[in-house]
């Protein structure tokens, strides 16, 4: 018997309401679980509109404890329903800090535990430097009932060491929860194919399938460009969306194959650790 | 006045006379000259055929100090005369050591110095272990006429980890000689596709233009697949050739601006080395 894996990406467009927005989130988990997916990946922050657009102190009251977000806590019961694991992106509250965080929700509605968003962005549109503190827990692999799941948010999928960080805590797939779109400091300026690039990049490099997720829609001006999109251990696009489409997509993988493959191509073999010390 | 590079790529197929070879590439040197390029690759180990296919004890007499090889030493004074630089790559003896490795020849002729390939495969069709010993130079970014030069050689460019080292140390753009193609333990298989998305990845992670020459033509049954291309800071395909072409490719960059992108992208501003350690 094989391991194998089916990742699921939803699109969608979120409004100020919560609850709206995390009872959309789950018709799309229901309906990528009918479309036999085992893990399923909403979009970065889906509970609201994605306020790091500007610097309000308003904001800060979206934030609650992972263990009682509302997003959590309607979405456990789901994923043990379905037996879909479900990682749930929030802006979560500990004590006085916050962070932009990750919530695993293994396949019989588990919460395995948080990762806190590593790489925190700063620019004209995705001022997220005011709101998070950078996370403090270490990149994260997740040993589900569906197999080792990697998960990184947004900024950290440009990052080429946290893809690798988790390739080599063992992941079988790395996952990216997004919010990325228009950048209000020059309308002309489209960085859909770049994104795309970087983790296509970190497939190749890790012989690992890379699923992200990102809102559509326009939101007060911020325009979320989509694209989400599943690609296999070669950078190989399996299952994409369009700009402004609403839905699921999946892909399914033969993990003990992509295992020997990984083997095979001898990267992990061949890793100079001993050049590597300018990296830190 | 700002500073810009054309960069060029050399693509060519090799035959087993290394006087043939040398001058074929230097005949390509000249033709990217006229055509502008400041900075010259041709592809990897293009002295001879790519002896590496087999484990053979007399392909070991191939191997040249590398201050007196052929392919340095005739390419020195084009260098100077043209003004350009020319990154040769050649098997190296130093002593009993043998080393895959990369001669940075400013365009004054003067040689820079050596590189050596940190990274050595080993698999059907490149059993480049038998040949190499891994690299002990470290990577290396030369401060060039023409700009930073950071050069790996082929297997190099499948590791982020040397990108970011070179990135990390200030090379404004990236080369890659390569000698791949066919893959003899299964013909079905063709990597062309993420070998470039590898590289594009180095290119939008590190917000550098980065070029890869590569040989055409069959030897003896292992066909190389060319596809040379340059591509610019977001890993957009700027120049690129097929796969029996034979030729030159040019693009130019301002490097002033695509400092301030880089710098503007905030990836090295957000880099957690903290977290990095597993790397090591």
């Amino acid at each position: 018997m094989t391991r194998s894996i089916t990742l699921a990406a939803l699109q969608a467009s979120f409004t100020g309401d919560e609850d709206t927005n995390i009872a959309r989130v789950a018709d799309l988990v229901r309906d990528a679980a009918g479309q036999g997916a085992d893990v399923i990946l909403p979009p970065e922050l889906f509970s609201g509109p994605y306020f790091c657009k500007t610097q309000e102190e308003t904001h800060f009251a979206r934030a609650r404890e992972w263990q009682s977000h509302p997003a959590v806590t309607r979405l456990a019961p789901l994923a043990a329903e379905l037996g879909v694991v479900i990682p749930v992106s929030i802006f979560e509250r500990d004590g006085p800090h916050t962070y932009n965080s990750l919530v695993m929700l293994d396949a019989d509605g588990t919460a395995l535990g948080v990762y806190r968003k590593s790489h925190i962005p700063d620019g004209p549109g995705y001022q997220e430097k005011f709101y998070f503190r950078p996370g403090d827990t270490g990149f994260k692999v997740w040993a589900t009932k569906k197999g080792r799941v990697g998960a990184g948010i947004c900024w950290d999928q440009w990052f080429p060491e946290a893809a690798r960080a988790m390739a080599l805590m063992g992941a079988d797939v790395l996952l990216y929860p997004t919010a990325i779109g228009a950048e209000p400091q020059d309308p002309s300026l489209d960085t859909a194919a770049r994104w795309r690039r970087a983790m296509q990049g970190h497939a190749v490099s890790n012989v690992i399938p890379v699923c992200a997720a990102n809102r559509v829609g326009d939101e007060d001006g911020q325009v979320f460009y989509g694209t989400s999109f599943i690609c296999d251990q070669t950078g190989e696009i399996a299952a994409e969306l369009g700009r402004t489409e609403e839905g699921v997509i999946t892909a399914c993988f033969d993990l003990d194959e992509i295992e020997t493959e990984r083997a095979a191509w001898g990267f992990f073999r061949d890793r100079r650790t001993d050049l590597y010390g300018r990296l830190l």
